[in-house]
């Protein structure tokens, strides 16, 4: 299939051009970004572009939107204007998307495969309401994403409540999001919008797809959102109340999470791996990005409380776009 | 009153030098360290010390106990000595300290002035017990001492849980107790005994004093302890479920919070500030360390969540006990 | 005398205006600074600003320039605006700037006052050119402001080249000039323009005032300039080669080097003070920021090499150019 | 040829052992370090060890003393047991060492292939004087290595003095060799010994191998050498005197320099590639870590700077080490 990446050569555009290097389904056609870039070599632009793109010649969104030619679009450009965009596109192409814009909307799925896949038939809803040939298909924000893949072994408990403090890395900011000034020697516990989001699209993740629309999981979920002066991978401190659990049963539930094996999507890893003190610069990469590392698991009363991360611009934006893409295709739907 | 502060070249040590330096009721005699530093000039080991101490001759542990000469000892030694040190001096001279040794004995009492101050009563228990003219008072572990500030002026809202993710600061693990190599552009979710002595001592320092012990209060409290690349100040994200709120009345809470004003000791400061986005670079030395900074006041379901930092080896090592012997002083203890 | 502070609210200004805090000659009448700020308190936009300055309205640029009110004008506005705004106050009002605007320009000096006091003289000759009743004194750039004061006692020893790689602090970059992505565990080996304003200034502050301009020392300098992840202080390795030099007397003379100690200017301190390892985050703040720290002097062919560092807001730009104002007054020339 | 990794568990012997898996001639047989680790699986102590080796059983250095049964030893124990060890193998088996014990012995080569491979010659003086079957081949310092290999094509235009300052990173020191609180937020300009060694060991790598000896290159070095808060990879700010020169040639001299290409070493990559702003965390893996990045090339008086970087690990221990090995071997050696 003919792809094209909108926002290429920002800090989430640029993983998905390095992720679908090579791809074995999707081939990269079309280097999209802002006018400023347009017409300029992607290598030009992209110091460490991977061999295959540096000769591209990157195309003005405008440009593009008059005659995309392509049967995929990821998309990485700002929220501000991927809403406008993507309706336009979506009209005849399918798009995946890390933007915010429709995430919130009754027939747009939050995707994370190995957590809900199921809520992919939203799409179906979607094209017909809408009238679309293509649609939309969103994964969360990054801290949900790494949060919610290692929830969904514990549904198994039955969860009650989710406190989630997460400590951020510098590029969920973007290149240049977050000022050396500011960070330098320094947390700061505020990033807009994102415990809003994290608490909000968890539900909907971890929610049941009632055949025409997803039903919010009955969670309290409540977090506090943190930077820290980390490159990449966001650490989460969890403490989930749970209607009943065995603290072994939960360490194997973790180890064991493996949904979506036999489905051989080619950029799939084993979700989780458990490992006892996780932390971003030695597990950031594993399983190329996609596997979040879960450890320090230990029962609290009512519960359990344990610490999760993953890689932000992989698991938690392009890579998980990719995945999307990926599960779309094995079951036909592009 | 003539002071010894044991330990004074680690860097605990070194700030109850610095706090010590012009203060009005105790008068730093004696700089006591290991025997690697006896003999040696203070200024010698300690590049920036204080220029009254500069010429101190550091005087070996050993030789100290031999005649400590002093009315007050301080210390900031290693737990793993200061068990016999502190029970050998103890006998004849109050022992303020920074060590975890005797935290948890029931006739010791955990001090945060401006939380439990009626908790130094025990000490009166702890002096017939042990038949001691002396006596030992700690204050909490680092972290403890920065989040039971935070949740003093909460009592009057039923605290019920509390859930809380720390950040903690390179300082806390001493001057050569975390490599460079270990926590650079990392998170490391783990601190040997930390979230033990976190969820413990709260309780402990939270709880009921009954006339000859202390009751710890009936608080679940669950913590996540994390290091991070941050220099000084631990910055703690809390959840907190109360059995009734108001949202603007805790925020007046946390304001108006300011117990021992009265009582002019002399390191005193309000101990609590609310600033909307608390960061350890900005804050961790308002009210010269002793003051901690509440901020992003939310609520949720059943309850609240805050961040708060403090400066972990003011607030929460040497400073607060300093605090601790002053209010002793004052109510004429010692 | 009265004062104003342009560009207040920026790293500069703000360091401006904290070391101007109850200085003894010179009241802090107005804080300036673009529209986008105009008509908020000073408190509301710097958080950490001084009690003193709290509550003062912050005024427009263009509304000062209309009618400036003061004896004496602290620039820190960014280069771009600044020679327009400084030539228009300098017909009526001495102005001593940190801008680069006019540094190069042969009748205005770049004032390093331990370094070139008698450099001062150009303002009669700029005056009497110009035909302003006010005048532009300048200070260096950061780094060559560190850099030049410990030159100045090398010159009794016939300084003929000098080599230096400078390791400059993110705030000499301001708030939001250097992304955390850019700088976090990296080393950037280019700041725009800084090793040509290293050379030149250089050159021209040991340069010798002729009567009516300065000549240029005829010194070879070569900088090479880079960012390292660092906060404040700006360190700079040095190799210098010297007409003829005994180590000993080259040690004693960057420790006795104190050659405006009589003139008693409210914020001289020590220019130089010798310590074996100098680092920045142990030493930047010698001297309230206006003492370097020299160290690891050591002999090489034909001359030494040495390390030099010192906080680049302070001796680096707002501290040196209120000791520049302090000169002039001192001398009645303002 | 069956190989031995001594000091396998520490920071330069875990990447002796990451760049020796799969190794075309070299075949890893025993992974040996102190006796703290005898007897434990590689995995279990080396947490991202290769797949290959996580079942290996480390050996105590003593155990494999008594009987080494290999071909080859690569060396990354410290110095300071470094000189007896490798004194008792060579008697029998070709050592390729990164300690400094034998560096400066007048029959060792100081090996960087690229630059001086005809110093490889030294081992059959040695052999001879020394009476072993085996040898002692040496790489350099770190920070030397990354020098000298950018020095290397400007010996065509005749290099009379380098002045150098480094700025290398955290893994330079080893797991737990230099502690968090000194470095951070921070510069430290002093590695013991660290700029004796690039003085010397440069100018023994760069002089002439006159038949039984090496003739010391006759070039002034000086080198200030600090620390900095980066993980892997020194950057070095050069300053040099040319006899002759044209920018623009030196420019191709680096861009053209590529010496070894057709000896087809396995781990052979360009040893050097320009580009404008070198920087540690973008540039340090390059080639594997076997290529330095040079950059910001300028003319001076008299000469030019630039600056350069490389892997400290890799093109500055291990990676080099391994080079040198492959280099004998294909010469015959081994």
């Amino acid at each position: 299939m003919k792809v094209a990446v909108l926002g290429a050569t920002g800090v989430v555009g640029r993983t998905f051009v390095k992720l679908l290097e090579n791809h074995p389904w999707f081939k990269v056609e079309k280097l999209v970004a802002s006018e400023r870039s347009a017409g300029k070599r992607y290598g030009e632009i992209v110091e460490d572009s991977p061999e295959e793109f540096k000769d591209y010649t990157i195309i003005g969104l405008k440009e593009f939107l008059e005659d995309p030619g392509v049967d995929l679009v990821f998309n990485a450009l700002p929220a501000s204007i991927s809403k406008e965009v993507e309706e336009k596109l979506a009209q005849e192409i399918p798009v995946f998307t890390n933007a915010r814009s429709h995430r919130y909307d009754e027939d747009v799925p939050i995707l994370v495969p190995e957590v809900n896949s199921d809520h992919l038939k939203l799409v179906e809803v979607q094209r017909k309401r809408r009238k679309w040939r293509g649609f939309i298909v969103t994964n969360p924000n990054c801290s949900t994403a790494i949060l919610t893949v290692s929830l969904a072994p514990l549904r198994a408990f039955g969860i009650k409540k989710v406190r989630v403090a997460t400590m951020q890395a510098i590029s969920g900011a973007g290149f240049s999001g977050l000022s050396a000034y500011a960070i330098h020697d320094n947390v700061i516990p505020f990033i807009n919008g994102e415990e809003w989001k994290i608490e909000n699209e968890s539900r909907k993740i971890l929610g049941k797809f009632t055949g025409d629309k997803v039903e919010p999981a009955e969670i309290e979920v409540a977090a506090i959102a943190t930077r820290v002066p980390v490159l990449h991978g966001h650490t989460e401190a969890v403490f989930v109340e749970l209607e009943k659990f065995d603290i072994e049963e939960i360490r194997e539930a973790f180890e064991n999470f493996d949904p979506l094996r036999s489905l051989e999507l080619p950029s799939y890893e084993k979700p989780i791996v458990y490992t006892e003190i996780p932390q971003p610069r030695l597990h950031r990469d594993r399983g190329k990005g996609l596997t979040v590392t879960v450890g320090r698991l230990q029962e609290i009363s009512g519960g359990i409380k344990y610490v999760v991360l993953g890689h932000n611009l992989v698991r938690g934006a392009a890579g998980g776009s990719i995945l999307n893409a990926e599960l779309a295709y094995k079951l036909g739907i592009i």
